[in-house]
């Protein structure tokens, strides 16, 4: 039977829409109140949904589906006017108001966010944090470079042979006493400086990591600021430069390669805040080795954030998208669905690859609060400091500075690592159609995947925080010293040793309070353990790196319950029963599953404990979380053309939405023949393989030929 | 000190190409032989070594580092001049012959590979499996199919509101008993074929899934041939197709979406070897409902084949690195290397990333033969059976059937994750230079990620092959049935119950026999644990899933290790010492630590066993694989060309191959400012705020405007 809606259709077609609908009609909390209690306070709440709202508003700014279709030159030419536009908000607006826009732009435009990151964050940063006042204000505001005007600065540190390693990158800053000038050299093709973010053609200056050498004597590598094109950007002499081409991701990154041959620089370029070198030749060092990476803190902490908002806005797409679609009838007929397919959300094991990565969104969010907290209170008790010239408060500041790089370099790796992981599980949960570009899937996956590597390879920075951790345990347990930060909870010591099982029935195992002491514990037990295997092996700390990143991603998990258990005291009441089910099923799921054979390994849980856990608990909880699962998306509060899916309107009427875009990206009326069309068809009417064989083959030929 | 070899260096540079030299130079076994061992007969390997020449040397097949650089439309046209030449081979060759052809196709140019296998895969093999001899004759060889020659086919099952459950389909194909017609129609949008290889561009013809409808009634799904376009390439009326547009990878193949509006095709169109509708509208029914989608049973075994030669290619790049790239000095200085940075797969870590996955190579080489080899002899049967029409061997053939269903879903799904893995893993053990493009995992991560999905989505076949598992060992405990077939260990039965210990030492671990018996145990015992949870919830299969995907992979494990240690035994016994270090990694890693807490969970291995695998024996397996890391890479014998890294040659000489390739493809001269220049220096050379803002708001027009 033929009838009209809004289209002519011969039997009725899926109605997606009414699903999400329905969901939202049964809405148990104040998604709004919730997304005061991700984001943490009423005011940055706010802060961000005005930001929400004039970023997908601005024409320049607001993310299209056209993106998913661009060229790299079109990436790029787009990603250019952007930074022009965002330059205009950068005028307008305070340092940590428009950081917060960078934070938030970041979440949809990963290659906007970094391009004006590295010349605010790590160029800048670098500055502020390794050059005197004097440097940083000339720069930054009399070069006017924290406006994104007159100078556009890149960070060269990694180069072709080192990237991990700064300590061992090759350039040379050799200092010319005659002339009071330093000398930036690239010794042989494995200095050259490499992957330099905006290098290829946009940068006017770059902050180098150099060895610096002084009257023939090697001091380690220090920042030096080294302008590559003048101001009608034109390359300087001397200086070498090319775009390293295509990515994995980040098209609209102008990463470049920069060879320096002699460049001469004035002395007063290299950042002195803490090392310097007199007129004479006379060298001061810093008083910490790592202090000149400072300005990559920033950076880290940035990408635990981004961590949230990624999995936030992928997540929201993949469960509307588990709401919409249906498939399959279920193998028993519930009530009232007689004869219709099942929503996947519907089906446990889809409501298990999903919903986990909702309940770590909630952990993370919380999580990579704190972190930025963290991170601002040591920039800003630094900067009292250095105006005071406290040199208690400078050294106390040093401390919390190590502080801030172990919890920094352990959420970067392991809050990227597991977005990374939710990326491609709700990519494949939206099944055939999460191919699509137009998911969003594609691209984000790509761009994110150098999260893992780069401003600290995740690996190398989760070795560090590992080993901090025994370190730290070695402190407590063998030569009785106290931990003090964020790590305190080491302090325990040898209380947690043993075998004693710390969770011994399911309602241990579901909660929260119960399981971080259980979590704690295991993180002690294993470091000690470390310490023994240290012991046999004669130190040597390569043979427990797996151990190591394995403690670092326990101690995310530590940082972020516990930050979670804090501000659950200040939610408001009529969240707390959903934060409740939120936390049990990251509980259960993101830690004692995940981990469970370390945790039944080191006696902290028993197997048939964990074998309810993977087969009763998690099924349960994920049920509860199920019920208000639009809910918990729509506490999110992204707007449509910020999460730019296809697959992840509000509304639902994925069908509809999906071919709309589809079709207006690809007009079919535009394309009826494919501009190869010609190749193909000279292929099907080729001639026959004797004709085209000249007939030399054939029996007439044979018998001429064998005569 | 300034001096020049093949340039002016002023200090010595890295010699990444002597650390391979070194490495081959103690090699203890042939990779040649070696070779014949991963492919199963001398034979064979002679034929892929013929095959990887003749492409590394075709100018239009042979990889390039530009595919790395190409437009959406740029890849189309050259994959469409790349059908052509292999077009030109199939009028050259047999059959199996260009299969093993486009296989080794596949593993570099995926786009390629699909674009053939769409229309001689699945639409030629539609035909064949489901229409009569005639039919297949009459396309295949009539009209030149099998050629690639006058039409080109693509396969129209999925829709948009349709993928998984193909049963569910919802384009009607109505029977016309007045004209001897099949009127093809898409009822509505959510039953617009989606999706379609081939169709936006190419395809004359396609194989659409629809549900026949004979005088009211719906009989299923059946299959028809519905002619798409003319011999003008012209749409035929009622025939509406346009492009799907962007995806997040293959953008090599035209996927697309159709719709057909009352589009009349003769009854003869309608595939009939086991449905058949007769004039008068009589309908017969298959014998098996399953037996339409026996054309995927090619692309999955397909897909498991690709895992293999894609882990080789991709862990000999990360290997090859691995071996080349040193950062960071060992925490305890070795021998010889004083004051040298560190060779990354010296790390512990790095070798526990990488090896696991050389090992599974391995693996997944012996059992994907396997599996080749069990479909080869079941189409062979089949056509033997059909030609003499012999009911009993058709009968046998159709157990074979879900035999082979059964095993090939398992192996797709498990080889393409772990395949995914592995690209991941040793994408981001490259470290940054894992993501550039030439180093090829951006776009092989972005091509691949489409086979979790794809002809059978990961879960779902997982799942349905999970079920089978759980019902055989069903008939074995409760039925006191035996199973027949490649299942047939699970005759064991209820001596596997119970939670005695399998493996209680190292020795135990290590022994491949020893695991294997563990790990048909362990599947037996979940399986039965099912049969309670079944029990428990009243039959409910969707709340054991997890379970079942879970029973998969172990299963595609069992089946790996099985056909490894037979082939083993007829291995050159040159070879046997490094293939037993192979298999016990393997064993250790991707079995016993795997799945360690099921292992663990269900009594098979112990607490105390599971720490001593990860911390001690794992350690120690991989420095035994590691002694000859590139041997076994070598051993998979591709040529650079055909792993078209930068970062993989053969020569090891990774800083200056792929300085090259950056240069080859982005030559800096050619772009001394970059299209987008203008905009750069417009924004960096703007006015002032006050200037732009017409001086409205400054101290003038305030006194002006506040009189």
């Amino acid at each position: 039977m033929t009838y009209t809606t809004n289209s002519v259709d011969s039997l009725k077609g899926p109605k997606p829409a009414e699903s999400l609908a329905q969901e939202r009609a049964s809405a148990a909390f104040d998604p709004r109140l919730m997304n005061v209690f991700l984001e943490g306070l009423v005011a940055k709440s706010e802060q961000v949904l005005d930001l929400f709202q004039q970023m997908e508003r601005d024409v320049v700014l607001q993310p299209t589906f056209q993106e998913y279709d661009e060229t790299k030159p079109d990436a790029r030419a787009r990603v250019a006017a952007r930074i022009n536009r965002m330059a205009r908000y950068a005028e307008l607006e305070d340092y940590h108001h428009f950081m917060r826009r960078l934070n938030i732009v970041t979440a949809f435009d990963p290659s906007l966010g970094v391009r004006i990151s590295v010349n605010l964050g790590l160029f800048l940063r670098c500055i502020k944090g390794n050059g005197s006042a004097a440097q940083f204000n000339f720069w930054n505001d009399k070069r006017q470079n924290g406006l994104i005007k007159q100078m556009y600065g890149c960070f060269g540190m990694t180069e072709l042979g080192h990237g991990s390693n700064v300590a061992g990158v090759e350039t040379t800053a050799t200092f010319d006493l005659e002339t009071d000038e330093f000398v930036i050299n690239t010794p042989h093709i494995g200095a050259t400086k490499w992957w330099i973010g905006g290098a290829a053609h946009s940068a006017t200056h770059c902050v180098v990591y150099a060895r610096l050498i002084v009257k023939g004597k090697d001091y380690g590598v220090k920042t030096f600021v080294v302008p590559l094109r003048d101001t009608n950007h034109e390359l300087n002499p001397g200086v070498s430069i090319g775009d390293i081409g295509a990515k994995m991701g980040r098209d609209g990154i102008d990463n470049g390669w920069i060879q320096f041959s002699k460049v001469r620089i004035p002395r007063f370029f290299m950042l002195q805040k803490w090392c310097k070198v007199s007129k004479e030749g006379e060298v001061t060092l810093p008083p910490l080795e790592q202090i000149s990476y400072i300005s990559l803190l920033h950076g880290r902490v940035f990408m635990a954030i981004d961590s949230y908002r990624i999995i936030a806005r992928f997540i929201t797409v993949a469960l509307r998208y588990a709401v919409a679609r249906r498939q399959f009838k279920p193998s028993i007929k519930r009530p009232n669905e007689e004869n219709v397919e099942s929503q996947l959300i519907n089906y446990p094991l889809h409501q298990r690859r999903l919903l986990p990565y909702l309940a770590l969104a909630y952990l993370m969010a919380v999580g990579s609060n704190r972190l930025e907290i963290e991170h601002d209170t040591l920039l800003d008790d630094m900067d009292d400091a250095l105006d005071k010239n406290d040199k208690e408060a400078i050294n106390k500041c040093l401390v919390q500075t190590k502080s801030v790089f172990n919890d920094s370099g352990s959420l970067k790796s392991s809050c990227t690592w597991l977005a990374a992981d939710c990326l491609h599980e709700a990519r494949q949960a939206c099944g055939g159609h999460g191919y699509s570009g137009y998911a969003g899937f594609g691209k984000i996956i790509s761009d994110w995947s150098v999260q893992m590597t780069w401003e600290g390879d995740n690996n190398v920075l989760a070795m560090s925080c590992g080993r901090t951790l025994i370190k730290n345990v070695e402190d407590v347990l063998i030569k009785n010293k106290k931990v003090v930060g964020t790590m305190a909870f080491l302090n325990v010591g040898a209380q947690a040793l043993g075998e004693t099982a710390l969770l011994t029935s399911a309602e241990d195992a579901a909660n929260p309070e119960k399981v971080l002491t259980a979590l704690e514990v295991l993180i002690i037990r294993i470091s000690s353990y470390c310490l023994d295997l240290l012991k046999q092996n004669g130190g040597d700390w390569d043979a427990i790196s797996y151990q190591r990143v394995l403690l670092s991603k326990l101690r995310t998990h530590q940082y972020m319950l516990e930050t979670f258990l804090v501000d659950f005291k200040k939610a408001d009441a009529s969240l707390k029963p959903f934060l409740t089910n939120i936390v049990k099923l990251y509980i259960l799921h993101s830690i004692l599953e995940a981990f469970s054979s370390e945790f039944i390994g080191y006696g902290v849980i028993n197997g048939p404990l964990k074998k309810a856990i993977t087969n009763e608990l998690i099924p349960d909880y994920c049920a509860k979380v199920r019920s208000q699962v639009i809910t918990y998306t729509d506490a999110f509060q992204m707007p449509d053309r910020i999460i730019n899916s296809a697959l992840g309107n509000y509304d639902g009427n994925v069908y509809e939405n999906f071919f709309n875009v589809v079709k207006q990206q690809n007009p079919p009326q535009k394309e009826l023949k494919a501009p190869y069309n010609d190749a193909l068809q000279a292929m099907l009417k080729r001639q026959s393989l004797e004709e085209r064989d000249r007939f030399e083959k054939n029996e007439e030929a044979r018998s001429i030929l064998s005569k």
